[in-house]
């Protein structure tokens, strides 16, 4: 435990150092070390793979989900996926350094913004490779060191692509412990990431909820967390019918597994008989089990009977929940009560109604006419994701680049003093 | 100790209902608020120096120190000022609401960002009676709700305070749980205020650094804190003499007991002869005491000694910290290492130098050719200060009404699926 304690210190300090040449590091020297970096991982192809087999072999024997394994699982498609997003990354704008809102004041002086990095990230996530790949490119072109703890039934895979991290920095002549995976699978690691406060700003955790919700609970560093996705969609009594059965069946069937898709359709009661039973064939031959009340089971006899819990569970399956409400006022209140601020979607040709559930629902992602499953950092064009935050202080919704940035305060004057 | 777990309970989830209604509050509510609670003040100044005399007479009895008392005295002067700012805030645009880069993406939907309030804001302060007004206003026009803990020794005036807010939310017909002020004196109320995840969105602790040190190791809730001002000017080697000596001085004097006053001066070596004689006759003159090593010394024989210790000072006093450094290069590594990121400024005619100081120092302003003094948020332009923020994430140096936002994503669709 004291060694762990230790090793920790020793990583947060060379981070901590690092942190502050890759602040200064120019647009240039960031995207060599991410090109070179991608270039090293389909180079090592093949030792990437001899790596990834033993964490995949031991994940077998430990007796690990299929599921589970399949993330767990580096072949030549996924590999040359980490390799393209690196490259995706730094064809991205470097949004350090940048100047904004530079203003003068009556005083004479000039007073903007500049977007500096956070200084040390520490990203804790389950056994995804991929992840360490993609979390160390967002880190390096934003400036940051990171400290990266994925899960240890990926260790072999996670050292051998941050050794290629490590020679991508190197050919850029940066600073090697820009990129630290940490060595030890010990969960007391865990607990000294959340905990160093001098040398860590910031910590993303990216996993299931109890992970999120435990470190959270213990973190003595700011997190940037993401909880429950309990998305809903609320068809109006003013909908066009046609976008919404297209918008609904979207929301839930396009991708079940995902923060971002619906889990509690939310219907108005006016056009409840015109629509449900139209929709609820859809899900139905898609094989999406139903669950409501007696009012929604009379237009539509398959469903399943629905009890309080279902109103706040986030499926991540082919499991809808539905709701018949009286109208706007209702959906919001609903919403309000049961919804996890993630992503909500009203669909209405009615503006009041529209502009209402903009400004009157408090999620991260609050969408008109759109499915929930927009609700990602690629789709909003930020160009790259740590994560969707369900937050409200520093970052809320997706994360990008910009998330693990932050301002600082210029002030350009000629000589003035304050009177 | 549970009556006070109960107490703080009911008023945060007080607060957290009436947050709801804040958020939602037009702009002209909230500005009728702002301007009744100023009249009631106005008018009730009778009955708010009569509380007040209460609370002075107590501090007195128990010994308070002069300053403290002098902090805590409401007068005709003060209880004016008080209202004014409640003005001034109502005449602050209203950030809430706000929509800003709202953009097309290939798919069709516009993606944009809308300002939102934070929610529910714990402030915690000393016995400075002005900050219950102060912050209540910038709590009202920010659409959040608040819960006030100020000193003990101010509860009498907070009280009475608190009851024109009060009153000001009811002419507006906003809830009157929008700012509420804690009853209880007993310090373990801080102890559920900073903790009280479910009802408290973020912690603004005002005060001495040693308070604001214990609130952020204890709290759960986020913190936007402000811990020292160990502010820095740098006289370069290419400095306009004139224009140093000047904000030199300003940085020093102007004022002592404040944050953004400097408390170490850095001077090029080659300039040192030239400058520091007669910019330490300035101080001198005005009673500074200053400090310094054998070198510092040699040019003024008037310096004391200088420990180790006087670096990482922020006295808040006529004391000042001298030391001579070899360049630019020294200087920024003297900040990183002795600094706290608060405010620094550079001389300096050479256009090279200023860019580099402005990028590599990390503190929360830096500022080129300005007295540090200007670090404040009426200054910036920002119509008002809840503080000023020494950390990186969300908030960053003086912290208006924006800081006590946040931005959620909007999307508008026109009936938009995912492929």
């Amino acid at each position: 435990m004291q060694n762990i304690k230790e090793y920790m210190k020793a990583v947060g300090q060379a981070a901590r150092a690092a942190s502050r040449h890759m602040a200064l590091a120019d647009t240039a020297a960031k995207n060599l070390a991410l090109n070179a970096t991608a270039e090293f991982i389909r180079k090592r192809k093949a030792l990437l793979i001899a790596e990834n087999a033993k964490d995949v072999e031991a994940a077998k024997a430990n007796g690990l989900d299929a599921a589970s394994i399949d993330r767990l699982t580096l072949n030549d498609k996924t590999i040359h996926s980490m390799a393209d997003g690196l490259e995706q990354i730094a064809q991205l704008p470097d949004p350090i350094g940048e100047i904004s809102e530079l203003k003068y004041r009556p005083t004479g002086i000039q007073v903007g913004k500049m977007r500096v990095p956070l200084g040390v990230i520490g990203i804790i996530y389950e056994s995804r490779p991929n992840v360490t790949a993609d979390a160390a490119g967002l880190c390096i072109k934003s400036g940051n060191a990171c400290i990266l703890r994925g899960g240890s039934e990926a260790i072999y895979s996670n050292r051998a692509i941050a050794e290629c991290v490590q020679q991508g920095l190197k050919a850029a002549d940066l600073p090697a412990a820009a990129v630290q995976v940490v060595n030890i699978t010990d969960r007391a690691a865990v607990g000294e990431l959340i905990t160093m406060k001098e040398y860590v700003d910031v910590i993303v955790p990216r996993g299931g909820k109890s992970l999120i919700a435990r470190i959270s609970e213990e973190a003595k560093v700011p997190v940037i967390k993401h909880l429950d996705g309990v998305c809903h969609v609320y068809i109006d009594d003013e909908a066009d019918l046609d976008k919404a059965i297209r918008i609904a069946d979207n929301a839930k069937t396009q991708r079940y597994g995902v923060c971002n898709a619906m889990e509690t359709l939310l219907v108005a009661q006016s056009v409840a008989a015109d629509v449900l039973p139209r929709l609820c064939a859809i899900y139905l031959n898609k094989g999406v089990e139903l669950r409501g009340d007696e009012s929604e089971r009379a237009l539509v006899p398959q469903m399943k009977i629905a009890t309080e819990e279902d109103w706040y569970t986030e499926y991540l399956a082919p499991i809808l929940a539905v709701r018949i409400v009286a109208g706007l006022d209702e959906a919001i209140e609903h919403i309000a009560t049961y919804g996890s601020q993630h992503t909500d979607s009203i669909v209405t040709e009615n503006y009041t109604k529209a502009m209402r559930f903009l400004r009157e629902v408090d999620s991260s992602s609050v969408m008109v006419n759109a499915s929930t499953r927009f609700a990602d950092g690629f789709e909003y064009g930020l160009g790259a994701e740590i994560g969707i935050s369900t937050d409200k202080i520093h970052a809320r919704g997706p994360v990008g680049l910009e998330g693990l940035t932050s301002q600082k305060y210029i002030v350009l004057g000629s000589g003035q003093v304050r009177n």
